[in-house]
């Protein structure tokens, strides 16, 4: 029997997780039995989401098992088959991350097209990352050409594709994000206006940067972000609300000053999973593929080295240690 | 020149209105011109809505202005007509309440059809109030046949139309009020759980309630009930924002602990006005008239009596001192 290393949850935390609550060992894995492959990895994909499966209660994905490995995105190479659909030397995504070497079923791992793209976008803009920013903006906030936009967490994995796909389809975007070098990169990306949240209160800032108010709001972090948004919502806004990073380690409540305006504006909001929208993941392949191929939308990762990197690398993403995608590359 | 009784705004109030917001005096009236009617006013309308309006900031209705009339739905009789569609005799519907006569165009006047119902119903189940719980649960949340529902406020106006058309819908209502007596009410409506929100946490309660959870929110109130229909959301639910009674007195920001199910629930909360759905109203009427012909919805009335009452009938909505509508008469 070969043994691979991998992370194990071995404590859940409770607020910010530590160092302490991950510990590298080795995996057994099984033998190659009829109709299984072998899987180097060579990218792993850490994301605010998996903080939710440290815990253990009911969510949209199963709570991580205690002493058990991590689970998550990854792209590997395949080392050892005995399934005909997958040869050595084929690329493949998969939910088998935080480890070295993955084995199981073909059936959980997808060969990877050849869109001639690099083979770390099928953990980012082509993958759960862009999917998330392309449903959640145009199915979830149904944003169309003309409307003005507010995007939090804006120089982040699923933030940075949004103002992208934004601008790609003809929207004014303010982006908010944290220190000058993430507001400078926002503004890289094509956002209209950028606020600095670490600069004073989001309320005021998106009043002077969108006067005349937003139609939608992309929501990655609740609190502040999101009671700015309500105040600052013209009628009819529809926030897509897909993450509230802030809160995931944080047991107090949020508090909204402006919520009540929900009723005069009629602001719908709405939570949402990208795979919610798989159905509808051709035309997202082919909109997306032809932004990347023109250069609409580009990606920008924070990469990290080795597989001992990857609990940092995750811990990371909750002190804004990211601009654009966090990898893990082995 | 004659003149009328008139409720005139004479401070803006901050926080909970007090009686020296209000001034009763006398109103001149303007000469008949032609096309004009004179209304000796029956029935007057208080409504939380009513708060918003007294503050000097734009809403979905002006703000009344200072040192001026208040407005608000009434109903009453033509006692002197120029115009040939409105004779002396008919009763008519308008919003030139808080005043014991009104004069103005004809336009301002809706003809009450004689449906065999008592007048003042105008301004309950087949209007305003009506309307609202109406579009709000079948338009705003899609409530349909089977679904398990949530509404706060069960006792008052709103929230006891809401209680009638869920259960003639063939829904599972739960609805919250506070102390036994409208408890007791909202059950004799034909709610399935009944929630004392004065005799703990809404949370539990509503846990306790609906161990399977909620698909429909009905909200009158926002604050600790808007919080616990987030925890006890099933997947999918739908939120109908239509007043948040607990805040419009209180500058203090609405604390949420639960607010992040939104994302793993998928919970659309999508705030509303009724009149958004004046293009439907054939739907409403034919709907809840028949209701109405069956006993399928009651109506229920707290009724004041006089001119002078209406200040307070209209405070004591914020303190809960109505069961059902609460209407003046004169």
């Amino acid at each position: 029997m070969t043994g691979t290393l991998a992370w194990h949850l071995v404590s859940r935390p409770s607020g910010m997780p530590a160092m302490a609550d991950f510990e590298l060992k080795s995996l057994d894995l099984p033998p190659l039995g009829e109709g299984m492959v072998r899987v180097e990895n060579r990218w792993l994909s850490v994301d605010p989401y998996m903080r939710g499966r440290m815990n253990d209660v009911k969510s949209y994905v199963p709570p991580f098992a205690l002493g058990e490995p991590l689970q998550g995105g990854a792209v590997g190479t395949v080392v050892e088959s005995n399934a005909p659909d997958l040869k050595i030397g084929d690329k493949v995504q998969h939910m088998l991350g935080w480890r070295e070497q993955a084995v199981g079923p073909a059936q959980l791992f997808t060969k990877l097209p050849d869109l001639g793209v690099s083979e770390e976008q099928w953990l980012g803009n082509l993958g759960l990352t862009g999917g998330t920013a392309y449903f959640g903006l145009l199915r979830v906030a149904e944003a169309k050409e003309g409307d003005t936009v507010f995007v939090s967490a804006a120089a982040g994995a699923v933030g940075s594709a949004v103002v992208q796909i934004a601008k790609a389809k003809g929207m004014t975007v303010i982006g908010s994000a944290g220190g000058a070098d993430k507001c400078a990169f926002v503004k890289e990306l094509g956002a209209d206006a950028v606020i600095d949240y670490k600069a004073g209160p989001v309320v005021k800032a998106l009043m002077d940067a969108a006067p005349k108010g937003i139609d939608v709001y992309f929501d990655n972090v609740g609190g502040d972000h999101l009671d700015a948004a309500f105040a600052c919502a013209r009628q009819n806004a529809r926030f897509a609300i897909c993450g509230m990073i802030g809160s995931y380690n944080d047991a107090e409540p949020q508090a909204f000053r402006y919520i009540m305006r929900v009723i005069a504006a009629r602001i719908r909001v709405q939570g949402f999973i990208w795979t919610d929208y798989l159905n509808e993941i051709g035309d997202f392949y082919r909109d997306m593929g032809g932004w990347i191929a023109t250069g609409q939308v580009k990606s920008r990762e924070t990469i990290r080295e080795g597989i001992e990197a990857t609990p940092q690398a995750f811990l990371d993403l909750f002190s804004g240690g990211n601009m654009g995608k966090m990898l893990v590359k082995l």
